[in-house]
């Protein structure tokens, strides 16, 4: 079998491994497509080297099927298509006992700090999967854990139906939490620079603002009535839209740091205080956003076929990151099977 | 009768001026003891000049006694001792309609925008009283502004019984905020730079830490069990407080950002997001806050003996704020009916 792996100094390379069985409580997956994300990037330029232990299977968004059950696993059969939640916390630290196990002070984030989804047999606890109806294509459910970032994020804005959101930053999260926010019932603006994205963006039925060319503060106002967005989404990482964003929101209205931002940034306090603004941090998922993600895949609410840009087989993983790298793509999926049965 | 004014320029003025009988729907209040706040001291150094329309008559944290009633006020009688919730709503903008009339966009603070209480008899809107009741002496009474500002901070912040809070700022928004905190059942350390404040701090009972002498983040840490502080108050207006805010919290904890930053600050948002942080604005207050204020000081819970430095006369108020701005007093108030009798 094969497996795409960082090695270290911008490099992938595919190697050959022997599938093992699964341990009690495990299933063995064939993988069938993987999407590669921001954090891969991360990981393929080197900035998460201090995290990482290399050579690292990477990936962890993904969709397959049950090739193997192991002792013990219940509930699930051979063949049964799945996605997997990449989550493994310790249930004994004191956010797990608060509730909050998706940000476990010791997470294990699977595919980065242990084997991920770029290898054609790939074994994870029974407990992490996350069934895929058959009416879902397994391209399709390779979105499932992006669309369960941007249900999280939503669910966590409180954003109720009529309000108005503002997205700041219009990559493939940022497209998604738009897609979430109206499927909630939100008004939605996508701020973004780029404007082969924006024309995208524009193509998904959303308004769009080139802050460049428009005042963005004035053009919120003038749509909310005077009144500010419900919600503001930074999605961009750039420390300007954070130091804007707290224009944008209504008194009492809500901020939602999606984003990585790994040097401080300016906040204005002072419209914080003034409006009482709330800045809240939200970090992956739970188990309730996996599901919401698979119900509105399903039901057609994320238009995953614009998402895709291509699927590329798994000996094309390095030049799929170098073309995200680029900017040449939105979501690229790999094709974990392709060339899997030649070698075998 | 007499009043002290900001007159621009660090000056204040002790002006004669003829009292007007109230205006249906006011009342006309004697006015017993006025205390001198952090605001009041801005306003002192002309850097709210931008909003002020001087000779300003200020002052907005009172006590006193109904003197005259206005047509048409009922539920009240002369002599009843009072206090004022000095916010002045216009009730049709967009916060106010979603019930935050204490933070409506065109909000007239009274003492501000309007004229204040350094002034012997002083006519304000009878929508704005708040009883007092005859246990809680008027130096006392006087403090229920600034309490009702640590209740709504506290409130804000969702406070449990048995929660870590840390405050950041020892001055007397800082303990008060304490004080309240460990009413409402919380833990409560607060970090202060200066040794006398900390003194008068733990005089109160509470512990503190010196941030220079002290590791606060390992100090936080072993507190909780290695969990973080539910609750960060972020009472000191400093910059260093706010970039070290978010490391004290725990998952999913909360910050209130309280004090008055004047130009934006860097926060660390890897952390807001990683922990899934609550960053809140807190601005002034509701009528319940003044309510539980007046409750919170009739019970005892409030050190207000220990707060109150000293009580000025009228035609002091200039060196009295020469003192707050010197550090040589928590609160002090100014005796509004000394002076005034010789004069008339």
């Amino acid at each position: 079998m094969l497996t795409a792996q960082y090695i270290g100094d911008r490099t992938i390379a595919i190697n050959e491994y022997s599938p093992q069985d699964p341990e009690p409580g495990q299933v063995r997956i064939r993988v069938a497509y993987t999407g590669l994300c921001g954090t891969d990037l991360h990981i393929f330029h080197g900035d998460m080297d201090a995290r990482v232990a290399t050579p690292l299977t990477f990936g962890h968004e993904m969709s397959g099927t049950i090739d193997t059950l192991g002792l013990g696993v219940k509930g699930w059969s051979v063949g049964d298509p799945v996605t997997v939640m990449p989550l493994d916390w310790d249930g004994t630290c004191a956010a797990c006992l608060a509730g909050n196990s998706h940000i476990c002070q010791n997470l294990d984030f699977v595919g980065i700090d242990s084997p991920g989804a770029l290898q054609g047999l790939w074994n994870v606890s029974a407990d992490a999967l996350v069934a895929v109806p058959a009416s879902i294509d397994l391209k399709a459910a390779a979105l499932v854990e992006p669309v369960a970032v941007a249900v999280h994020d939503v669910r966590r804005s409180e954003l109720a139906p009529g309000d108005k959101a503002v997205v700041l930053g219009g990559g493939p999260i940022g497209v998604l939490i738009a897609c979430v926010a109206r499927r909630f019932g939100g008004d939605v603006v996508v701020v973004e620079l780029d404007g082969k994205r924006r024309a995208q963006i524009e193509a998904l039925g959303f308004i769009t603002i080139d802050p460049r060319a428009t005042d963005q503060n004035r053009w919120v106002e003038e749509w909310s009535n005077g009144v500010g967005a419900d919600v503001v989404f930074e999605v961009s990482g750039a420390a300007a839209a954070v130091l804007g964003a707290t224009a944008l929101a209504k008194v009492r209205g809500t901020i939602v740091v999606v984003a990585i931002h790994p040097t401080p940034r300016e906040i204005d306090l002072q419209r914080v205080f003034w409006r009482e603004l709330r800045i809240l941090g939200a970090r992956v998922y739970q188990r309730t956003d996996f599901e919401k993600a698979v119900e509105m895949i399903d039901e057609g609410a994320i238009p995953t076929d614009l998402l895709i840009t291509r699927v590329a087989p798994l000996s094309e993983t390095g030049a799929a990151f170098e073309d995200l790298e680029a900017g040449r793509a939105m979501k690229i999926l790999i094709d974990v099977q392709a060339g899997q049965e030649a070698k075998a």
